[in-house]
Parts: structure tokens; C-alpha cells; sequence
């Protein structure tokens, strides 16, 4: 581990501090997404995974990992794992939203076709299996296997939910978990079982991934209404456009009076959407302060990340993992 | 296990020897496809896994446990484990195949859409890892973990290989080992090590349940070019107008003379067809007897089949698998 403090974003320290591991959960997905007699596998797959995402689900395993002193090898593995699951579901994502842009770059259902997405997809998936096998530990397969569940019945939910009035807060809660913190949590518990630490560590870490991913999930959400494209990757109302119920409007529905009520039943429920809806329904949620509610939820989901930190014993990872819940909603404070 | 004698077809003879212990795996599935938040998953699961299929696979792995004198329950498990990977493989095949009809009806992605089968496919394969866990046993988790992998790179080699005339009998046969025989086999050798089979037996399980899984997709790639739609559920020529290259038609173009390879390359990988070319391409294979020569390669690995069984301890489950075998390359005797 080296730590030359020129870093400053909280996810930079931690790949700094975690540069040796990391370097060694590249090298296992290098060998592991290769495929001897396919390689359309190696080719969709390097286009996602070297697209230059921040690869924080493996370094939350690896911190977790380390914050308990456990010395190694098998974080590796699953660290690997976790950016495996990542990319299967990235991959099937982008079929099921019909997604041209991810990242930056076209995606690789555009480049290719959906079928190489979707059967790439498929592969990795079994790929990560494999490489949680050879931990030889049922109880991180036991995790992770529930984890994929979760996340695939989040995504079948957000089908059904997403464009329905009816959605409340709770359902949005479990399609972002499904969507973003099981696969957190996981990440940040399966470092905790292998590195064998307590029940109560076990719980902190499970909770400490949990809360981290709504909030981060939430800010996203939240700046889809207010960031900036180069903050964001997205523009001002993408979500509104596709007709996605989230927390700011989940928020303005629930108090809607009758002709509010009949506004978003037209542009999300029936998705007849036209010219200065967007500013209109920016509008309703500035009158109920939606935004700013979904704002103190966020923040209040970093409040219980941080809290179920405290529980760890001390370590400049465990500190570099309380910075990195405070930045998540530095975007929103 | 009851014997009534009236069932005269091996699956069936087979189906009603393990009528308990099918019951048993009807009733997890029912129960592991079901899903508290999303019905959208048990609706699509349920129009497929209850429209008539044979369970050929769970029951292989039933058999295979029974005949070494296993007593459960974890056969049960790994049976339902294995009808989930192939129910997910099916609902992401039609994606990518772009299937109207399965079994007679219309498919998920006709009746739902694609991003249902796509989601409720990755919800069938995580709950099958979640299955496989609860076994606690390592080793039917690595075969069902390599043999999922297996069947995702087939496929990715199918993409890519159908349509180029240079695919060997060595590609195809890689092709149909995942398409088909990779989880026959994984089906048969987990039941052999669940119930704590010598390596030598769960060998020649794994050895049966892979020469099967290759004699029936060859007798199903022939019959493309000589069934009837009664016996196959398809039209003749389906995978010619697909541009598929199987067995028959590798076997024609490896011999072709230089007129006879400009027909197979426009017909097949330019994908330019006319009237009659259907009939030209059975001329030719008639020319070289590549039909003829496919049914021996069939009945060939049927015979690799039995003998592979012929190393297992006598039982009248044993009989079955052997007239199964038998069975396959009956239709094309």
C-alpha cells in the first residue's frame, strides 16, 4: 500500500492505498473474462470494464477486507466477483433500457448487437460464480448468490413499478437496493466473512454498503433533476423523459392535489409528455421541497453509513471509507 | 417409486419410476420461482416451466442419484437447480434468436418483451446458485458453476460461428457441448457426486450425460432436414432459413467442389436465398450422404452413451437411461 497524498477525492485515496490489491483484481479479470474459443466474450467485455469506471464495489470489498486485517488471497476473488456481477448486470441493463450511451461511449448492445450483450452477460455471471467457488467459503456464495437474486428481482420491479403512481417510497427503497445496495452491501460483507471477522463487524460492513448505495443511489437520482451533464453523464431530465419513478417525484405525487395528480398520471403514468412539462414538474417539486426532502434522505442515509463504520476498529481505510460516504452527497450538500 | 407398465416411451417410464422425487422437485420450483415483490417473475417462469416440457434434465440428475443408492434431499435441489439454468438459458435463447413460439405457444418475449425475459432469466439463474448452495457441497457447485459457463460461451461461439463456412466438425461439436450437452452432463455427474459416487462412476455419468446431450442435438439438427413438424415442433429447412450451419451441411461444404461452395457461401453466409435453394441444399447433402453419415455419428454417441452406463451398478433406473439413449436416435433409425 502506498499513499503519496496528492489523491484528493476520497475513491482516489482508496485506490492509492489499495493499488497493489487492485493491480491483482485487474490482472484475475484480464484472465478470467478471456475465452479461448469466443472471443467476442473478451472483446464486449474489455469495452465495458476498461471504459474507466471509479471500480468501487471491488475496493469496498478489498477495504472491508483489510480494514479486519485479513492478509490474503481470496479478497482478490471476490473483489473480482463483485466487478463480474457489475458488468453482467451493466450489460443486460443496457438491452433493457435500450441504452446507446454508457460512460461516455456507445454501449455494447449499439457496437455489437443485443444478443452478444445479453450472452456476454450471461457468460460473466457464471464466470463469477467460478471465481467465488474457489473461496472455497459457502457462507460468502450464500451472500453473494442472494445478492443476484435481489438485484434481478430490483430490476423486474423497476419494470413494473416504475411508470405506476401507486409506487411508494418503500417500493422505490427495494428497487434501489435491488439496483445499486445489494450489490454494495455484498460487496462490503463478503470482505468481512473472509477476512473472518465478528458477527457485529459482519452487520457493520452489511450496513455500512447498504446505507452507502441508497444515498449514492438517491444523489443520482436527485442531480437527474438538478446536476450538470459533466457532473452527471446525464442530462437534466432523463429520468422525467423515460417516465422512471424516483424519490423527488415519488415525493410530489404522494402530496399532489387533484390537477397535480392528473399532471403526472398524463406524463408518467401515460407518457404523453409535452413542451415545459419538465419545467412544470421542477415546479411541483420546488413547491413541496421534494428535492430538498429526497436531499436530507441522502444525507441521512450517509448519517447511518458513517455510524455502522464507527463500529470497525480504527484504520486509515476504515477513515478513507468515512470520506467516501461524505462524498457521495458532497455533490447535493 | 411406482411401476404401473402402461408408460411405454423411456421418459415417461422414467417419469413415472421417479414420480416422488418429481414431485418433490415440482413443488421447490414452484416455490423458488415465486417472488414476493415482483409477479411479473413467477407470471413469465410459470407460462414456461408449465408448458409441457419433459424434465429430461432434473430427471437425469434424479436417476443418476438413485441409481448409485442416494436417499436425498439434496438430489432434489440440484434437479430443480439444474430445470432453473436451463428455464433462464430458454428465456434468453428466444431473445436472441428473436422466437415467436416455444413448445407450441408464444414466447415470453412476444407475450411480455424481451426485457422480461432477459430480467426473469437473471432472477432463475441467481436463484439456481442460490439452490446449489444450500447442498454445502463444493464440487456440484464447481460443475454446475464451469458447466453455466460453458453454456454461455457456446452460445457467444454460436453467434459467431453459425454463419461462417469455415466451422469445423470440432466447432460445431463445441457449439452443441454447450448448447445442449454441457448441461445433460453437469445434470448426471452432480447427481453421481451428490450421492457419493466412486470417481469412476461419476465419470461415467459425466461420460453419459455428454454423449446424450451431443446424439440429441445431432438427431434434432437432422431432423431440421427430414422430420416432419409433428415430430419436431418445426418446419423442414428452419435452420437452413436461419443460416445455421449444422452437422449435415459442414459435412457438405467440407466436400464441395468450387460451384457447390458459391452456393453454401451465398445461401448460408450472404444470406441470400431464393426459391429452391431449400431443395438444392438437400441435393446436395444427398449427393454425399451427409444426413446418412450424421445419423451415424448419432447413433455413434449413443453407443458412447451405454457403454459409459454399462460401468454403473445394475438398477432398473439404470435400464431406463440405457433405452433413453436408445430412444434419442430412435426417430431417425
Amino acid at each position: 500500500m502506498s499513499l503519496d497524498g496528492k489523491a484528493t477525492k476520497p475513491h482516489e485515496r482508496l485506490a492509492q492505498a489499495l493499488s497493489d490489491d487492485m493491480a491483482a483484481v485487474n490482472a484475475l479479470i484480464r484472465e478470467r473474462m478471456s475465452s479461448e474459443h469466443a472471443p467476442r466474450i473478451p472483446e464486449v467485455t474489455a469495452h465495458l470494464i476498461e471504459a474507466g469506471g471509479k471500480r468501487l464495489r471491488p475496493m469496498l470489498t478489498l477495504a472491508a477486507a483489510r480494514v479486519l486485517g485479513y492478509e490474503g488471497p481470496y479478497h482478490v476473488h471476490l473483489a473480482a466477483t463483485v466487478e463480474f456481477i457489475h458488468t453482467a448486470t451493466l450489460l443486460h441493463d443496457d438491452v433493457v433500457d435500450e441504452s446507446g450511451q454508457r460512460r461516455g461511449r456507445p454501449t455494447a448492445n449499439l457496437l455489437w448487437d443485443n444478443k452478444s450483450s445479453v450472452l456476454v452477460g450471461d457468460y460473466l455471471f457464471a464466470r463469477s460464480f467460478q471465481l467465488m467457488t474457489e473461496t472455497n467459503n459457502m457462507r460468502v456464495m450464500d451472500i453473494l448468490a442472494n445478492a443476484s437474486a435481489v438485484i434481478a428481482e430490483g430490476e423486474v420491479l423497476q419494470l413494473t413499478a416504475a411508470q405506476n403512481l401507486a409506487t411508494t417510497e418503500d417500493v422505490y427503497l427495494r428497487v434501489i437496493r435491488g439496483k445499486t445496495a445489494a450489490l454494495f452491501s455484498a460487496a462490503t460483507e463478503v470482505g468481512g466473512v473472509i477476512a473472518g471477522g465478528t458477527d457485529a463487524q459482519i452487520k457493520a460492513l452489511y450496513d455500512y454498503g447498504d446505507a452507502l448505495g441508497i444515498a449514492f443511489q438517491m444523489v443520482d437520482d436527485l442531480l437527474d433533476y438538478g446536476g450538470t451533464a459533466a457532473e452527471t453523464g446525464k442530462n437534466v431530465g432523463d429520468d422525467f423523459r423515460e417516465r422512471k419513478l424516483t424519490m423527488p417525484v415519488i415525493k410530489a405525487v404522494t402530496q399532489s392535489d387533484a390537477e397535480e395528480r392528473a399532471f403526472w398520471k398524463r406524463v408518467i403514468e401515460k407518457g404523453e409528455q409535452h413542451e415545459g412539462d419538465l419545467e412544470h414538474a421542477l415546479d411541483l417539486m420546488a413547491k413541496y421541497g421534494t428535492l430538498e426532502a429526497t436531499r436530507r434522505d441522502a444525507i441521512g442515509w450517509t448519517d447511518t453509513a458513517r455510524a455502522a463504520l464507527a463500529k470497525l476498529p480504527g484504520h486509515p481505510l476504515r477513515d478513507m471509507l468515512d470520506d467516501l460516504a461524505d462524498f457521495v452527497v458532497e455533490r447535493v450538500r
